[in-house]
């Protein structure tokens, strides 16, 4: 026997115990679950792609993230985001698909970045886009907000914020102060403004060649406040006579009707004009959710609108809205802050444990539990009564039924409730009643708090 | 605008249109339904690992079929399988588990395949194992053909064959005829039995330097007739003398009274002594499994019983039990014949259609529907009535709900159902009932039949 090889997993990627994978499947059905909701189609699309393909973008060029290589004559690369997947297959089935294509994709993603804490190598993205063939109603824009409100509530949160903007509203706005070609560079330097204060902002804008008066202009713009509706009559009345900026404004309007008349309450969605979203990428609309408890984590759920999402694979305009969240990080996140608790702790929920070789009644019990739903296993090695219990213990199964002699002439199971100790004499019938009413049941209809409400 | 670049997907990759993803979820979720009913807990290993780590059998010379690279430092390789996996996490975390450690796992591996029909480089394996620390009752193996069964028959089939045999049996029947050297050789050529025929099968033993006396017995061996019990009297009677032989028959006689016990339906398992699946790995009982209707597509879920999990990275010794099928290409093929027909064609339940731009009603029914587990969607675009119900059509969205300025007044909703055309106005209470009771009740409860039953 050669020497033996350290078994370990590479830095980066995440590889869970069997106890947080439970937690993590449960999040991640989650999301599925609500996706599905909103009549999203389903998509897998390969993690390899043809490098020219995923890199089409950007001519071919790879960053240092990108795990790419060669095999025989090909040039392969692991897919970074779902998004440009989705751009090939939107353009290679351009005239199979059915538009709006509504799509949702869970999947997992890679990115070679530099190894450290709580950033990960190979991660899933939990994303939804609905691609329009030639135009896209507006009213798309407005059901996103939607889709995140009924996604997060569902993970169990209460106290969180759908920031909206539009992109349309900072181009106008820096057209009107002259600002119109150096607009990245601007919105750079405003996106700081979280981070270095209105003062560092302004001296900044100004090493950028800005007036004082285009200055003067932006920040009392960023400096709008109030709720929803003050927010957009201040807009309003900003006194900008440019037409980018006024579609800009009038389709917040429209969004954020839309967004009431779908129900999702005030508490939980805003106006934020200096949100940003990424430079070239998204055209209009655009969102970010925050946790409010735990604002540090960043944005948990962001997307937004964009004009032409397959331009670089066919003439055919698809313009298109999305949101993606990013799902091993936020895992990660609320676990290490043991946020995360789950519905239900266990596969199994029953551990049939034989007193002895006489596994007859045993098996006959497991299969009848089983054909009814319920999860079962059978303790088959030869232990002694205390390793028995232990493997439930350990694996966190709820109901342990014993079975002895005593209990195979009555044709019962002795069940005990391992939270209380209780335990009865019991049919697999009864059994079945007693687990599918506590638990399985609940599982079955809806994942519900998987975290603490807060 | 730089050059097109002409959107594909890599040969030998499976990418679905929505109407076969939705078929092959069913499927895929079907089999982890039913792992989970035998309390299998999930795992999501990385798809990438490091080199020697996933090449650690092999001394880190790897095959023309690994996917691998180097990036910086590292040399990576894609899993080629789940088994590797299995194995490097168990000995990672033989501290941290719990043994039996029962694991499911459902995810892609990739295989540098020379492309050709039905044959991918990407696909799905899914997979259970037990795991034993040190030691595992003999007792898991007759549990694994009652997975087997209930997953087959939760896709749907009916008429099918789990085959088992023990490697003991035949092993020890080689060393009692001498052969034991050449196990291996032996093993290869009877294993072409179906192929080739008895008279091609002795020549060739007659090549490999066996007796004649020796391929006479092997030949009579293989071919012992019979149903399960004539077989297994059969093997006891033969009249061979050998350890290796005797605890096989014991093993395989003890395993089929599990499997009895478990409920298994005589004619869905039977014994087959000429299984040998692979050479080195097993070392007991062994598992194939045949749809009877289709045995070209070769065996959709095999396994066995071997001694050793993780050899190459612990001296903690943990023997196990496992299957795998090949989620991928039991897809493809199944969907090729046509056999394949979904509980569910949609992931929608019911589309509104509002007849004009007044969004209101609608979008406050679809929030009512969904909060209620309809899954529903909004058609949003500006076309005419014609468009908006192909759409629904295309997607074969069961119910279509009309909403007018008649339907807004009224509160209700003008609901078709596709398939009898019929059509009544209905409160969104109402809708859920309808739905609820059609589909949406059938689909929460459980996969049905996926396919024909046959």
């Amino acid at each position: 026997m050669a020497e033996k090889v350290t078994p370990r997993t590479l830095a980066g990627f995440m590889e869970l115990l069997p106890q947080d994978q439970i937690l993590f499947n449960q999040m991640h059905d989650a999301i599925k679950e609500s996706y599905e909701t909103f009549g999203f189609l389903p998509l897998d699309t390969p993690v390899l792609e043809s490098g020219d393909v995923l890199l089409a973008k950007t001519g071919g060029e790879t960053g240092k993230q990108i795990y790419e290589f060669n095999k025989g004559d090909s040039h392969l690369a692991m897919r970074f985001d779902l998004t440009v997947p989705l751009a090939k297959y939107v353009a290679m089935h351009q005239n199979e698909l059915t538009f709006p294509f509504r799509r949702y994709q869970i999947g997992k993603v890679y990115r070679g970045e530099r190894a450290q804490q709580g950033r990960f190598r190979e991660f899933y993205q939990a994303d939804i886009d609905i691609i329009g063939d030639g135009e896209l109603s507006l009213m798309n824009d407005a059901e996103i907000p939607s889709v995140i409100y009924t996604t997060i509530k569902e993970m169990g949160f209460e106290d969180f914020t759908i920031r909206m903007n539009n992109r349309k509203i900072l181009n106008g706005l820096f057209e009107h102060v002259g600002a119109g070609e150096i607009a990245a560079d601007v919105m750079r330097t405003i996106d700081k403004l979280d981070k270095i204060g209105v003062e560092k902002v302004s001296s900044e804008l100004e090493e950028l060649g800005l007036s004082k008066e285009a200055i003067s202009t932006i920040v009392k713009f960023v400096d709008i406040k109030g709720n929803i509706d003050e927010k957009l009559a201040a807009l309003n009345s900003f006194g900008i006579e440019n037409d980018t900026y006024k579609l800009g404004v009038h389709e917040l309007e429209e969004v954020i009707k839309g967004v009431r008349l779908l129900g999702v309450p005030e508490k939980n969605f805003g106006v934020d004009l200096t949100i940003v979203r990424g430079l070239d990428y998204y055209t209009g609309t655009v969102y970010e959710t925050f946790l409010n408890q735990f604002k540090e984590i960043g944005s948990v759920c962001s997307g937004g609108r964009y004009d032409n999402l397959s331009e670089f694979y066919t003439d055919r305009k698809m313009p298109g809205v999305g949101i993606s969240i990013g799902l091993t990080r936020l895992f990660y996140q609320l676990n290490k802050m043991k946020l995360l608790t789950p519905t239900k702790e266990s596969i199994s929920d029953v551990l049939l444990i034989p007193m002895d070789d006489d596994l007859d009644f045993a098996f006959k019990t497991a299969t009848a539990l089983r054909k009814s739903g319920v999860k079962a296993e059978v303790y088959l090695e030869n232990k002694k009564m205390k390793a028995k219990f232990a493997y439930a213990d350990k694996l966190k199964i709820p109901y342990v039924g014993v079975i002895g002699e005593t209990e195979r002439t009555e044709g019962k199971v002795m069940l005990k409730d391992m939270k209380n100790g209780e335990q009865r004499l019991m049919t697999a019938d009864e059994i079945v009643g007693q687990v599918t009413g506590q638990s399985v049941g609940k599982a079955n209809t809806k994942i519900q708090s998987l975290m603490r409400r807060m």
